[in-house]
């Protein structure tokens, strides 16, 4: 095996992408900076338990993990980053009232979430503590589309549904957690001949809700469907409100509803949401409510947010010209040499990229693309034209 | 133990500081990009091979080792990106001419370098593939330069050596890798006695001229004195000479030498460089020539560049203060509500951060301190002072 091959799954980001990349990032930064977001950075490496606590066995199956050679203690790589910013929510910044948070850096995965999905996804999410109202889960839908409007993505549909649904269905039954995931599993793939072997045994409204659940996807109707056909217990009626809400708050945007689908929301409380555009594999923003994720760090706050994967977005999103640079030729010294080295810092100052052609590469031809040059005429350093 | 405790020398950013560190990644970048650098992402995990080779003992014990467990072969989490950046330039980018790429981002250890460092600093880094003169040094060296004071640190010595001089002086002698090692230790301690004890058995020249580096430090009088007392071999000579010219070329810095110090500089073959600043507790950037780096990967080019810790920088440049925010209340429907939100989205778009007071959080002091509000005032939405 050649020293040069990355392991599967695994792959270097080249120049033009990587800038691209970078100026995703600093547009999705900024974006929430101009909602109040305020910017953390948590470690790519904790204790396991802090890593894992609360958020159930496929982050746990996703997670890398090695010995603590100063401790000798176990510790994990993250793999999402969510438990981390609720652990600074509730123990580091501890405070009373809304924290907004946002956070951008890699996260690492032992294998691929889909089948052409990278092991080291670039997570950008943004996460608002402490407030339980609808308006902090239509601030974070909001700040979602934003973030994508920012970054020319277009074309975009909000996906929706609730976790409070199944569960309502669900209350009362007594299921285990293998069945539990074969019933989730079967609700996402809309397999509705394996739902109901599995459900058989079920009682007859949590059965029937279940299997009406199956159908139950598509535009603004769905609700109006859903409240016909499923039980009108408490928290139904209040988790097909609060989407109506939601959806009625969403100016201009197109929205849909699929209430079957919770995979991947394995510590959502209320409601979900994912963002799609034609041409992306998956969901581009997934997020929702998760009220109970900071309880293992002791102070269970209300807890809603979103987050995504910059090399998803940038597959998709229109990749900006590269600006043009100037060539400047490599004078050590004699005539104009320090005037070429101010003309030089004064372009660079100005923003431009200044690209120096060291001695004997002048003739090469340039990866960072010049179409100026800084010449001597008539005594001063000028750009022209190439 | 609680969940919320991280391991030893790993620590969560929180928003003043996180705000700081990203303002300087995007001038270190910026600055970068002035000079036509192209920025790479190579991955945190790698196999283990790829990371390692030619880079020394020292980096193999710094770097976590985990198995894939899709290969079962060994990965190694990236110690140091400067290996990588050399596979992507002998491999991916295969260029005949000058290739000059950065890069920005974590980089993992399995203890701290130092008693108060991160095992997770943020490594960023500049270098220049494909040119063997002194230019792509100095050029090298000028942007370590502008990138530092592009982030407001001031007071800046350059500390100088070559690796050629100490190597030059054990050409021929028969030594092991083990008392190799405690010369190259005595060098940087300038430990007179063990370094006589270690070089007993050497050739008279090369154990005086090895003794006689103990004592070669301080400013440029210190080049005349090698010239005088150090063998004048071929290398020698040129070691010394180039570091004439590098220094010759650096107008208004404040360069010192150091010719004995050689720690930290593995893999480096030609001129080494560090920068200092009062406050820093060790070097803000190390950098050179390593023209051996890339050989593993099948193309050995020219190579020079530099990195440093963007850790470590937040600490010594100085703070930008916060922008203050504008605070806006939550509005659902009514008078006014639209006009509010295209106010709200006008402000936003000029680069201004609007807060919204989320519905029964109107009295909390914002951690985001907001020096404006906006009121409803006569039909229309203006920003007034708090």
């Amino acid at each position: 095996m050649s020293a040069w091959v990355l392991p599967d799954h695994i792959a270097d980001v080249l120049p033009s992408e990587a800038r691209h990349i970078e100026e995703l990032r600093r547009e999705l930064l900024d974006t929430a900076r101009g909602y109040g977001f305020e910017l953390v950075m948590p470690p790519l490496l904790e204790h396991l338990e802090s890593l894992l606590t609360g958020t159930g066995e496929a982050l746990d199956l996703q997670t890398f993990k090695l010995v603590d050679q100063l401790s000798g203690r176990m510790m994990g790589l993250r793999a999402d980053t969510t438990p981390q910013v609720a652990r600074i929510d509730a123990h580091l910044l501890n405070r009373d009232g809304v924290a907004r948070l946002c956070y951008c850096g890699p996260v690492l995965h032992t294998w691929p979430g889909r089948p052409h999905a990278t092991r080291e996804p670039l997570q950008f999410g943004a996460e608002i503590y402490g407030h339980a109202g609808l308006e902090a889960d239509l601030e974070a839908l909001l700040l979602a589309l934003d973030c994508l409007k920012a970054t020319q993505v277009r074309d975009l549909t909000v996906d929706m549904a609730d976790a409070r649904i199944v569960r309502s269905l669900l209350a009362g039954v007594p299921v285990d957690a293998e069945v539990l995931a074969r019933v989730h599993a079967a609700l996402a793939a809309k397999d509705a001949s394996e739902l109901a072997a599995l459900t058989k045994a079920f009682p007859t409204a949590s059965r029937e809700g279940l299997l009406a659940l199956v159908s139950l996807y598509g535009d603004s109707k769905v609700l109006a469907e859903a409240a016909k056909v499923l039980p009108s217990t408490a928290p139904m009626r209040e988790a097909l409100a609060n989407l109506q809400w939601l959806a009625g708050h969403l100016e201009g945007a197109k929205v849909s509803f699929d209430l079957a689908d919770l995979s991947g929301y394995a510590y959502y409380s209320g409601a979900r949401f994912a963002i799609y555009t034609p041409g992306a594999s998956d969901s581009l923003v997934r997020g929702g409510r998760y009220d109970e994720v900071g309880a293992v760090f002791g102070r269970n706050r209300p807890a809603v947010g979103f987050s995504l994967d910059i090399k998803e977005l940038v597959a998709v999103a229109v990749r900006p010209p590269l600006r043009p640079a100037i060539r400047a030729p490599w004078l050590d010294s004699g005539t104009g040499a320090s005037e070429l080295r101010a003309a030089i810092a004064a372009l660079r100052g100005k923003g431009e990229t200044v690209v120096c052609a060291l001695p004997g590469h002048d003739s090469e031809v340039d990866e960072f693309h010049c179409d100026r040059q800084l010449v001597h005429d008539t005594g001063r350093w000028v750009v022209k034209a190439i």
